[in-house]
């Protein structure tokens, strides 16, 4: 079988297996005080070259909600794309973790609003109107729920419509690697050096088992994080499984190297589709996504042919104004990884060729 | 260094471990859909000889708070130990995933509470009264937080008293293995044959890294809880390392031999204990902890001998009426574990006889 | 001075006055039990043409938030107008008394919902989806934010597709005396007959100081409403003050009287302006309020003529595709109310004209 | 009927009604923003001798439910007492409101609880241990549920103990006034002179139909206050009605003549029941509520001749250790008003005497 449904359905890698395993020699302080998790935390400081806090939690969910939750009171407003996974994915967590905030879809193509969206949704709140949500948050997601990516100017731009509101940035990244490098820049560069306070490091997707950081990179922030995360059973008691997993994750470039093979065998895929009459392609390939409009009988071969997609939304907002599926064709979402083989992806357009 | 402090300074076993990696060889559907969890909640309905939902999470707080959201409206009671782990020992997880509802403490010797305290204290939130939240879980720890544990006899009188008050009962078991070779009995007789409806059925602290289940007798009860876990963040992505991890805990007994094991050091160290002169042990040791008031001396000889156990709380309501800490004495707790070995014992009784 | 920013800015009627006072000769039960509660509920019955039950609560904003929570869980979807008061002007209560559902908004023009776009946006939350908050009420506000009325094909055909997808309906009647007089039917037509499931009865904007009904026509929908109520904080002690204002609304067609006086005068406001030159009406006049852009000097010349109106939002969602506020005009709301007189909106009038 | 149930039983007084009629004759700025309001608390700033920000509610939960959640994070801990009336009365509203937080029962006969039983129970929450919810509020209620009231020093000394601790301390202050003539002091001594720093004022059952005050001594403690208040649906749009009502409270002494009354009339029942064989008075009458333990014929009696006492709680834990209510006794509640009259009194022990 060749599953290209999500980047969630393929194990860990052996590096972070092993780590898991070389964890378990000897006691540990429990609760996150493990000295892998302090490690973690440190090299976290080095790769992102500023000082930070850094929380692990097992889901990415839960990073998300936690650091919205942070940021936001129970009357605040978070403006994020209206197809964002933490406005459509999460089943209401950032609205549970911050006990009641609003968030706030901004519209825009190919998953990404723009500064001038989000300065037009912003007004619709003002600071002080009592009966108005607050402005509290803008949450990015980078790489987007479409695949794409935002600019190190974009993000710039969006932060500083954010900062000029007196308002903090999230990044949701689920993703964060296959971003990077796409975009070839530094952590620093497509973080706080672009307006970025707070991150979801994602590495479960990319590598680990169960693993994501919450980055404050402003520490003042995160004075009550501690509690949050307890409070909502996110800290783990042989806090050695994040910490390990989070610690091989980044020794000797291991995320960087297998983003970097996702993100190659995404772009093979896409190029393969683009040479295939029927096949459209909506949205960039930036990452480790490609989205690809096909006629059904390509979908039904792929299913028998063993090949795994995942059905994408036909209503998706975020599709071009101009783009429709049509009746005899099916919306597909597929993901690469870390363990994607390149004749898995011969074998995908094999398949849609002869289709 | 000889730790004690808890069982969850240790990392997970052999056997966990290896299921773990095992786990890893091929794509698997996310979210719990794994034929791992799958195979682990077959596993447990054969184990506890009733049809069953079980849903896994990394945490034992996690576990406690969905299962009581699961049976408690916001304006519901939780009858609980006053110094039972979800009132005193989970930063208000229950009130966060209750949406508000209030832990009541009912009092109680040695971390026990009794059908007539339990009876009693029930009575004070009349059904139907508006102004009083409203009986809705009684909640018993076994193992409790003085390391004692319930017999059968009790639990059905407990479970009595809140099905006459038409409440469900929801056992809190993060050493249910430990409980449950204390009293040789059968899972299925510890359990919905003495009354308990919902079990948080502990797996971390005896042999995993990170893995709890939640386990409904009436699958009805489930109904919303995948919801609930999900916008708590608890829905793991890679499903399947939870999945093993319990698949394998449940194998051959493991599960069981851990925990006879830690019992029976536990029960060395209390014989140990008894035999010196300066040493109270204010708590029977029924399962895997030891509760001992020592003079400080032994204290730091303990300390100086790098033996960590837990400094317990010198007010504890769970005393005996005639029993308390004085001014030269420590209160400590150690907790042995599937890890613990018997030499480590003989270790710490040899400083404690020195000192 | 001439005050027409909205219907809240007058006191109350005589009628209602007198009542308060008579209500206070002898003493009576407490938090709701007293007789003029009891007795409005059951006029309520009869006005309504069918069994129910009727809470009363000061504000409109805890009508609805209490209304939305006994219908929809904290991981629930209410579908509304994208500028809905639910959604826009309680500050999130909604959200926080639902413990965290989500108010999912739905376009339109003129502050109305077409069943086709709440076709589609229902769509995008699909039963059973984990990760996706579910389906759990339509909100309707009758009277619109934007003075609209939905006429009864419209309810109906709204209600349709809200039960085919089992969710029920909830309206908002913060005007619905203004509503009722513009359509001409029943208050049974308007609601149950209609599909409406849930109704926020609103008294105060009307002729009341402080009541509004919380009315269920099916009782069973309400099993839980006390609780709520009382846990808000919003079950007054001397129920009388509600009860009291209830009834005498209800007496003797006051209610309809007064809202037929209203409407009445925005209907001649609305005949006024649309004879004067360089004043657009963006939307009917249905009810007892107008919209209306007009040039800055002709809103200076109101301020200085001691003429108050509400600034309203030049970004509306809801203005046609072609209408803008440009920079020269603004945008005015003129709420009028059973008080309002005459010669008030004659030289409201003359004002405008003379400008 | 002479019903002496409670003091919420009663209406308004004249004056306080006819306040509410004068209010209406002129439009008013909606939300609070009107002149009553304004004037009510400038006046509240001259009583108490200091500068203050109040905001005015419908009910005491409100109030005392708004006052927690501005003091208290959702991991906070409230201590109060065991039979408070936010612990037992509230149906859970502190929950709700702070989105979580734990009311921490402190015992102690007579409903008040001592500086050292306090000290006792805050020291089980260690500041930065993450596992326990973090003390956050002291809440006093003066009266107390048992009719007593506070000293002076008893106040000092559980604040001093309170910000020891680095926490504020709330007064439930329903029935403020009576404590007050009681202790014969300023406003000013009874609260932010000995420690009090958020204050709910109740004005409601001494002579007000509905209203409340929360009082902020420290005004930046209140900077969230306005947002709480209109997401909890307790903004009232015709804001008069509370500013009125205060006013008039506030005007000419009305408050304390009210007080003064009600506490003689109470002095008056207590004195004659303690002269009557049988009836035992479990707690001192110090403000306008008798307790009464008296023979069960006796409480017939009262029923026959039409007399209305509430029933009280048998088991309360705030008897003294060797006071019980035997089979054939009945425990009840007297609570004078400002409307009682003395024959009603004179009445109710000529019944008593006579049984």
């Amino acid at each position: 079988m060749i599953n290209l449904a999500s980047d969630n359905v393929v194990g860990a890698s052996r590096v972070v297996l092993e780590a898991i395993l070389a964890a378990n020699a000897a006691p540990e302080a429990s609760y996150g005080s493990d000295r892998f998790s302090r490690e973690a935390e440190s090299r976290l400081k080095a790769i992102f070259e500023h000082d930070l806090k850094a929380y692990f939690v097992t889901t990415g969910t839960a990073a998300n909600a936690l650091a919205l939750a942070a940021l936001c009171p129970p009357w605040g407003a978070v403006f994020c794309h209206e197809e964002s996974h933490v406005a459509d994915d999460e089943c209401g967590a950032p609205e549970m973790f911050t006990a009641g905030a609003k968030l706030v879809g901004v519209p825009g193509v190919a998953g990404k609003i723009t500064s001038g969206a989000l300065e037009h949704v912003i007004k619709r709140y003002p600071r002080g109107a009592i009966k108005a949500v607050q402005p509290s948050a803008v949450s990015l997601s980078q790489v987007t729920e479409c695949g794409t990516i935002y600019t190190l100017d974009e993000i710039k731009a969006l932060s500083a419509v954010a900062h000029a509101h007196s308002i903090p940035v999230h990044m949701d990244g689920a993703r964060f690697a296959n971003a990077l490098l796409s975009l070839g820049c530094s952590p620093a560069a497509m973080t706080w050096k672009a307006g970025v306070d707070v991150l979801s490091f994602g590495a479960t997707k990319n590598g680990c088992l169960a693993c994501e950081a919450v980055i404050f990179f402003d520490p003042a922030k995160a004075a009550d994080f501690e509690f949050r995360r307890k409070r909502s059973g996110h800290t783990v008691s042989k806090g050695r499984l994040l910490g390990a997993q989070m610690l091989a994750y980044l020794q000797d470039d291991h995320w960087l190297n297998n983003a970097k093979h996702a993100n190659a065998m995404a772009a093979e895929l896409n190029t393969g589709f683009k040479s295939i009459a029927g096949v459209r392609l909506p949205w960039a390939t930036e990452a480790n996504e490609v989205f690809a409009i096909v006629p059904r009988r390509m979908a039904d071969a792929f299913t028998k042919a063993d090949i795994a997609a995942a059905s994408w939304y036909t209503e998706s907002v975020s599709l071009p104004r101009d783009e429709y599926v049509k009746a005899d064709e099916v919306f597909l979402r597929f993901v690469t990884s870390f363990q994607t083989k390149p004749e898995e992806i011969a074998r995908v357009l094999d398949v849609a060729r002869t289709a």
